[in-house]
């Protein structure tokens, strides 16, 4: 990796500690620049301008999630196993991986009333998560973890509904028993998904 | 209501509805004279300070909440009505009562890492709507529309996390589905809750 790389990967590790504890519009060139001792200029050589740098943040964040959510979990038998790997690996991305927590929650609200091309990458990163997670029960379909006639899509929104409840519960809140009601919920969906 | 009040009540509308687009940390003395078209000054003689204003947002939208979704879904026989009416009119809630939908679910995670009044307000808002689901649940024991075992908290969890993940497919995906999911959810976690 060369210096110029190396730098950016720096700024954009930094940008994604500052999404997920003030949001995605903290992360400008000049917050960038103070919290990284830079000079916005070198930062402006880097990005260009304020929604070059958050597209790359999210693009960097998106690749952090799939090295430490998805592709790990991949790893595990299909099905149900798979499914309960995603999902462990998410609780551990929304509690320990980040200092404020997963920063496509936050992203969502900030940006679903604002179009562009932010909001237009959070949006393809969602539709893409879901398909994942559906295509993931799919498989389990197929091994007769799950009833065949199950919603896949139906199960992918309920599967996010529990990470966004656990994400209020354990950041906002903090409740000490979030982990173990997120892991009752998702006992539950599955209860109801199998033959 | 005084002249006093009433411009009160016309600034805090205003205000929801920017808490709701923007976020609460959008809403600011000079963001509101701005939209008022008021004097900075004639806004802090009512509020004194951006956190003060930024309370009483949220005070005035609780208020909202409790007449729209809470109070009207109290009329409803107890148990399962009682929790499909409180269901439905949070639904409209999110979808027609402010131009972003639901401002808490933005606040939250605004504030979920920073430390102070609006945040501890925004803490109670949550902990009392999360009780007054358990509550209404445990009507549906007594009635036994639901298991006597099934836990009341755990429903809560449950319920939120589905209007949470609506709140993301309507506003941020513009799911034609997401009403449909929610309320196939909701079937979902009444059927599961059922003796």
């Amino acid at each position: 990796m060369g210096k110029g790389q190396l730098t950016r990967h720096a700024v954009l590790d930094q940008a994604t500690r500052t999404a997920s504890a003030v949001g995605l519009r903290g992360v400008t060139i000049g917050s960038l620049a103070d919290s990284m001792r830079m000079s916005k200029s070198g930062l402006f050589a880097h990005f260009g301008s304020k929604e070059s740098l958050q597209l790359a943040t999210v693009h960097y964040a998106r690749d952090q999630f799939v090295n430490l959510v998805i592709r790990p979990a991949l790893a595990a038998p299909r099905g149900e196993p798979r499914i309960r790997a995603l999902f462990g690996n998410w609780l551990e991305w929304d509690t320990n991986v980040l200092p404020g927590g997963c920063l496509f929650v936050a992203a969502a609200v900030e940006f679903d009333d604002e179009p562009g091309a932010v909001r237009d990458e959070l949006v393809h990163n969602q539709v893409d998560l879901d398909e994942t997670i559906a295509r993931i029960f799919r498989g389990g379909i197929s091994e007769r973890h799950f009833r065949a006639d199950a919603d896949p899509e139906q199960f992918a929104f309920q599967m996010h509904g529990i990470l966004l409840a656990f994400h209020q519960h354990s950041r906002l809140l903090g409740d000490p028993l979030a982990t173990q009601r997120a892991r009752r919920a998702l006992d539950a969906l599955l209860d109801a998904s199998r033959p």
